[in-house]
């Protein structure tokens, strides 16, 4: 039934192959290191302790925002919804100033850039850094966390093989 | 627009209200550390590095599979479809023994138990653990991806606000 790939270490063909079938949730992942700014697609944030509050993603060392996340004290993690679509789309594209549109984002008083159209955020401090093979995990304290003024849920966006999903009644299994 | 919550610390409740927004696509990892046998379910999954093949997941101290999964050299990251709802079901049930059903699982050669009904599923090695706060982040290198041998994606499951869903061409965005 399975087609088994046994190696000592496995293909990375089939590695990726794997993960192509599974989804993730998007977050736009902005900071500034001093010198710079830079923006980020990023289906790797996940939260892993609550006390203290603490979130990780990964990035790729050929992602052009590494030099900036890598070396910023703090970022902003934006978990975005189907309708900032664009937004996930801007933080994957290559090639392309981020930043271009000022009407899109803005600082908050600590300095970090952020795209305020985005409902939920949580502002935070890089409190580790791990380096595994081609990519940086980056742990962050979470400082502030912004939530929707009405308290609603809108469809979330969902990444998974190369195409975007939103998560609503009917995508729903009951 | 937007209700702030400032403080040094993010609140928990903020913090976790804020991931409840987020979705995660599911797997069940499953262990045997000599002693023991344990299956979990994690919405943490993702790959980190393709050089070497690396992914990664959490582990919440109060899970009933810690004990197993932060002791065990080698675990099994099964990647689920929508079709796998009763195994993430069971994965994330507390108090049942989850591999009860016989006719369920099995053992690799190198004595893992594993659900042989999931399509896709990668083995691999413990290379690394981080405490962080509440959770222990475990760092594993891919030694066998086991993919679907008829080469179809399926609809893949995800989860979200305590619901699950399925990925399908209806929830494509366009």
């Amino acid at each position: 039934m399975n087609r088994a790939v046994a190696a000592r270490h496995a293909r990375t063909d089939d590695f990726k192959a794997a993960f192509r079938t599974h989804a993730g949730g998007v977050a736009l992942v902005t900071a500034d290191n001093g010198t710079d700014r830079a923006a980020l697609t990023a289906t790797s944030v996940s939260s892993v302790s609550v006390d203290p509050n603490l979130l990780l993603f990964s990035v790729s060392a050929a992602a052009s925002a590494a030099p900036v996340l890598l070396t910023a004290t703090s970022v902003v993690v934006h978990l975005l919804d189907a309708d900032d679509l664009a937004l996930a789309r801007l933080g994957s594209t290559s090639g392309v100033d981020r930043f271009a549109d000022t009407s899109l984002w803005s600082r908050l008083p600590t300095g970090e850039p952020f795209f305020p159209g985005v409902r939920t955020r949580i502002c935070g401090t890089v409190v580790e850094r791990l380096s595994l093979g081609t990519s940086t995990v980056v742990v962050v304290e979470a400082t502030q966390v912004v939530l929707p003024d009405d308290g609603r849920t809108l469809p979330p966006l969902v990444h998974h093989d190369r195409t975007w999903h939103r998560l609503d009644e009917g995508s729903r299994i009951r």
